[in-house]
């Protein structure tokens, strides 16, 4: 399965300015972005990543890049109709195409191989939010619309083409990492390169007042 | 299978004082708890409320409900520790015995069924922020331990006594009501009285930023 792994490069990750500098914040995304490409690639699927902006790794990623500074949604509907060229060698591919948000930090192989093996002509898994963290689409008619509560649109979309739904249910994938209160999960669930970026950077869990939040 | 719900029937879900008053917050807690007692039930499991005090709900819940004031963790634990009276008659009572959290909003019959049947002594679904959502415990040495970062503790607890682990993916029960933030969780996900009594009080997505949050 061919799997679109889009990527925010520039200035990302804005919401967690509070507590990350602006370079850190570019460091963290990387490190999570990362973190997807080798869960996707883990459990037997082909990423691609979809990047605004050429992508500095100093952990270089051996998948193709393709970079696209337009908006999500015009990106996503073109690299379906066009298909995903895998490789970049590859002419139009029919194998049903996923797109996987490069921020699902808790994301894992076999969570993520369990959601691509869903059934449905759309499987979707929630974002926290109402967004949409992934996607799984085999009705080639299926296009998305990542504006606002996407999550609901989609279903909507869906219907209107008479397309079958999976809605999946996780918290793995549920959480992609925007906030502070996002880098709790991390710590909590995640033990890959993002989750030890944050302890390299000197983040713990503080359990001081009883809930648990992030000290540095 | 025994159900503990755990309710807390005093200045219940004070963090949403921002935008619920005393009374609303009280009759919007009641509204899960019946929720939850209800998806629970139609799973064919047997949940028994265990609430801090006398519960008053207008929608009476047809269940047993024992009041105990004492913290969370030393009520669950000598429930475990005496069994759990099936509708107050029963001697102790030998079957696994779970405990689901009374804010579990999103929660129905086919997630806490599949839960239910997970295999592992102990069966966690996480809650966002490190906490302990629902438990299955097939092990009768396990003992709960409901502060701080819970969800930890009852893997180390578990690892203590050599019980198997089974962490339940779920953002339906990973997702507890604490705050404004995840009522848009219940209006997004959720179609039970929680989501209906919000609705009712004049709430709805708030869509106008970019972000969704939620509006009245």
């Amino acid at each position: 399965m061919e799997v679109l792994v889009p990527f925010s490069a520039a200035d990302p990750k804005s919401r967690l300015s509070e507590v990350l500098a602006p370079d850190e914040r570019g460091s963290f995304a990387r490190a999570m972005l990362v973190d997807v490409v080798d869960a996707v690639s883990a459990c037997g699927a082909t990423p691609h990543v979809l990047s605004t902006a050429p992508v500095e790794v100093s952990t270089p990623i051996d998948v193709p890049v393709t970079v696209d500074s337009r908006p999500l949604t015009t990106a996503i509907n073109d690299a379906f109709e066009a298909g995903v060229p895998s490789s970049g060698v590859d002419p139009v591919d029919s194998s049903p195409t996923a797109v996987v948000m490069a921020d699902l930090a808790l994301a894992t192989p076999d969570v993520l191989g369990r959601f691509f093996d869903a059934t449905g002509d759309v499987v979707i898994a929630p974002g926290r939010g109402g967004g949409t963290n992934a996607l799984v689409v085999r009705d080639p008619a299926f296009r998305v619309d990542y504006h606002g509560a996407s999550y609901l649109d989609h279903l909507r979309i869906a219907a209107d083409i008479d397309a079958t739904v999976h809605a999946f249910d996780s918290h793995r994938l549920a959480s992609d990492v925007d906030t502070p209160a996002d880098l709790v999960e991390v710590l909590v669930h995640a033990d890959g390169r993002a989750a030890e970026w944050l302890r390299t950077a000197g983040f713990g869990l503080d359990r001081s007042d009883g809930r648990v939040g992030i000290g540095r």
